[in-house]
């Protein structure tokens, strides 16, 4: 059998992980032979393609990125996607597809199951919010670089007296905050899912002070004041005219100079968290998901893909990954806020 | 209430972030007091305590080891252990004991609430062989720095056409080893619970050095060849009466240079995988392991531990955590072997 | 003898390697017993004081941050600011002062020198720009942070097809973007010390990306456009009357994109690169450093710091490091050029 | 002109470095053409060659080990080996010589330039112990790593009340030792330069429990004890007529816990210390000396090697390096004595 691999979405530390346990499985117990379409959708869209074989994947374990490139090209958004998708499939004698993606992408490979084709799929986000999986590879890796970056400001928030805010990704879920907050010792966490209170963030920060040390606030990038004016937080255009790119990161340094008379700075870790090599753990998680996505096409398991659930592998309908979001639950997030000032 | 906390076996990264969590949500939100008991069960025996409040458990939450200290002493072995540590709890009013440790200290707290001491346990090792959690604190940080170790290897490993042999921890359980190993690429990996065969592995080595690669062998401490003489392996002594250091990885190392002909070397990475600061992953657990034995307190669950079933923290019978030890299932072993050679 | 120690100006790693150094040798070598001021040059002007012992200098070696605590106080700000330090030192029999710092810190202490106060000095700053020394300790740790960042960016770049830019800390000197640069093998770095021409920079851009690659930008925070209006670049107000945070990383990101129609993104790396545990070779620079400006303390060197020639510890006048900054050579920038584009 | 490139000896982080920046600046700047030679002196010696362009180098700076491979083959050992040379070179057209190697692969090129050929060196040793530069490239790695192993331990020292050795690489000088020793904050530290008195050794082991913390004793794989029976350190057989695997780290194990009655454990770092990427510092070195080396090519500076002198980039004679090692001087080793204990 020939089977077609495609990596759609943000760069996530692991891609290439599942990519090379895919190929390593496949070719010696199954006997298949594999084609990398190139950057998401649009390659079997365009029929763009390479070679997929065993010195093609040489040394990807460690490797950040995606040696197949990526894209958001959606196949449904074109009035014909499918049928060309279909084609170029039918055309070079391919089988069966392995979907590596997030919500979007895994959006697509469901809509193809439910057309007739065989595809499984393989859940990714760095963000940690698609359902039916425990976890994704790419947030391990995340939450270790947004926690090494908090310990290293902790010594300065205290030498210099400052509250240091680190904005971390995360726009509908907090996870990464969530995590790496707790790893590093935050002394406030801020999450898309629950709107926060300005002026509890300054009573703590105010708390810490007191207590002589100096507080660093950790913040999603989707966290919003409580009836806060949005344009206040984003979207307004600056004095040139361009949309501001400060975030919810710089108005909260703002606002808690302004309310405590503290200086506040802000460290936007940006795509730093989301490049290089993975950790063990996402290595660990990436190559499992790649060894079972490829069984999953042996078993013929059409519309699943491959999920983590305790230490186990499972596969579940693409349908459920992509139905809601897992945001932060709230009974996890109060365990957090013992921490809190 | 007044509340003893102690931690017992060998050291762990994480043991003091389950330390600093249980006395940074004990005191606000219970009102409890605590008691640091240094040196595990010696600490209660011998009436050996330290301060254990806000202040004392200040930037613990990145800092391996624990403040406690440690030990491996068991009051069981004693005629009057059980009396010596009532007789302690009574006089400083201590109506609660925090258990921190792994098998042995455990399966002591075990006996001890079976006697009517109200104990609750977390678990903990870097092996991750206790039963009934997903993983211990600890573990990911293990297998990180093998990993690391692992990864630079590799060049040194082709740039000398060598064979080189990392020995891990493990003694009864070949977790480390498998997961550093699938994490680091080895081209074969050696767990206590599979005796392995040296002609196969020879083989594995050799197959590698045709593809021009060299090969990279994780073996945990405690794995054994088939049918092999165990004085081969351990135990011996050298030359001067002393008790051979040399472990299996020293032997992996002569065997297959007289086998195979080609250079081999090990690296015996030692305490070095079982110290420094934690992974954002084993504080996340460790900090949550924490909150949730005291909130096993303030619950009055005698008797239980505090561990990890997917994404949640439930509590069990500490005697499960005891009776038998979580080795690798060789079905997860066989995921493996497709990177062998 | 009493010798007092101080740290001023902005966080840098090793400033407690270099104050466990001096009170190691010190105090069994030369029988000195220390006192430690507070928050740089306050803690002499207001008498705020610490005990500076064996036990008090314990685990400092890793440790970011300065256990002095620091301050940007200038004494000769005050009337009576001399006169004040004198009396503090006269009053607790304090013979001889260790001052830690970067240009302002040095700078009072050449001038106490002068006073007739006896000082010795060590230099600190994170941008390396102090004249008379080779190195200063911190310069390395945020060198390996703002590359390490670098490294992660490379994969994201090309999966996304995008400009990434990082700007770096150096206000008046581009030695950390020009190390960190060529480390990261950065497809431009752009320093204080020559403007650059925006055209050239677009055509850098788009020459990389047109071999399929994504440039990498390194820009110091005190770099320049050639003939730009300042007034574009920083000190601008946004539209909410704030001093706009964006700096020159933000407006090269947006200059790229609307000249050459490629998405860009900047990360801007800010107080991470000072903070945290310092590298090897810092620890080793710090150290010595603490060593020898004990020594001079001993040989009654008044008025010198303590520099790197080399692989040597010499000493100089102060006046040598504060008199004027070391800046990039033109030629050492002209040596980069050859990897840009 | 035609230039070649041969990599020799040992492994190193950065000698890709060295590769890539010779080819980005040779072809640009001078429009040179490279041809690479395979492991080390058999490459021009049998032929073996490889493509080295400017896609041959991409990627290059961050990894380890050497794309061209390396050997220790010495063409002196044949009869015909330098006329063999000659006429590789001659039949290929190629007109100079990169050599980057240690002692040997640059004795080599001495010899060759004394006979004729148009080489230029780059010394490289993870020892550091070359002459005629401040450091080699690969050193500050080793360091590195060594100091995150040492830093490891500390924690475990103390908690299970161990002394724990730690050995490092440096057969003949103890740089690796010394710096990290001290950048590690290592009780004591041994050296090949200086033989040791176990008693002292015994006595500083003693001293450190007495103070309630734990020893940490980083040893070179050359050190030796004074007036110590050779035979009893190294290269005696063990029971089953194997050469002794264990070194110097075993050996002070033993003799400290029969000399002490406390425990005391070794860790080997081997060949971790010389794979994987390279530090920013080493990066910068490695690419300075590639710039440099080219550069000398082009200045026709036959017998020469570049070298790292304060902050700049020199050249001096080939015979300079390969004359006499570059050992730690006792003064050096004197000042990380207040150290020890």
């Amino acid at each position: 059998m020939r089977v077609g691999v495609l990596t759609g979405g943000g760069d996530c530390p692991g891609l290439n992980a599942v990519i090379r346990a895919v190929v390593r499985k496949g070719i010696p117990e199954y006997g298949y032979s594999f084609v990398g379409f190139r950057d998401g959708w649009r390659g079997p869209l365009e029929g763009l393609t390479m070679t997929l074989d065993i010195p093609a994947v040489r040394g990807l374990l460690p490797r950040g990125g995606t040696i197949l490139g990526s894209s958001r090209t959606n196949p449904f958004a074109l009035d014909d996607g499918v049928d060309r998708i279909r084609k170029t499939l039918t055309d070079r004698g391919i089988e069966a597809l392995v979907a590596i993606g997030g919500e979007d992408t895994l959006g697509v490979a469901a809509k193809l199951a439910e057309e007739g084709v065989h595809v499984v799929g393989v859940p990714k986000t760095i963000d940690n919010d698609l359902s039916g999986t425990d976890y994704t590879f790419g947030f391990d890796t995340a939450v270790s670089i947004a926690t090494e970056a908090i310990d290293r400001l902790h010594t300065t928030a205290e030498s210099h007296h400052r509250a240091l805010i680190v904005e971390v990704m995360g726009r509908h879920a907090g996870w990464i905050a969530l995590h790496s907050g707790m790893a590093g010792g935050a002394n406030a966490i801020l999450l898309p899912e629950v709107e926060f209170d300005i002026d509890q963030v300054c009573k703590w920060v105010e708390s810490r002070f007191r207590s002589d040390y100096a507080p660093i606030i950790v913040v999603s990038e989707g966290a919003k004041p409580k009836g806060g004016d949005e344009a206040l937080v984003s979207g307004a255009t600056d004095a040139f005219g361009h949309v501001r790119l400060g975030g919810i990161g710089d108005w909260l340094a703002r606002e808690i100079e302004s309310r405590t008379g503290k200086e506040a700075r802000t460290t936007v870790l940006g795509h730093v968290q989301r490049g290089g090599t993975p950790t063990a753990r996402d290595r660990w998680l990436a190559t499992r998901f790649g060894l079972h996505a490829i069984e999953s096409v042996h078993d013929e398991k059409w519309g699943q893909m491959v999920a983590l659930r305790g230490t186990d592998i499972v596969t579940c309908p693409l349908s459920e990954a992509t139905g809601t979001l897992k945001t932060v639950d709230p009974g996890l997030y109060a365990e957090a806020e013992v921490f809190f000032g």
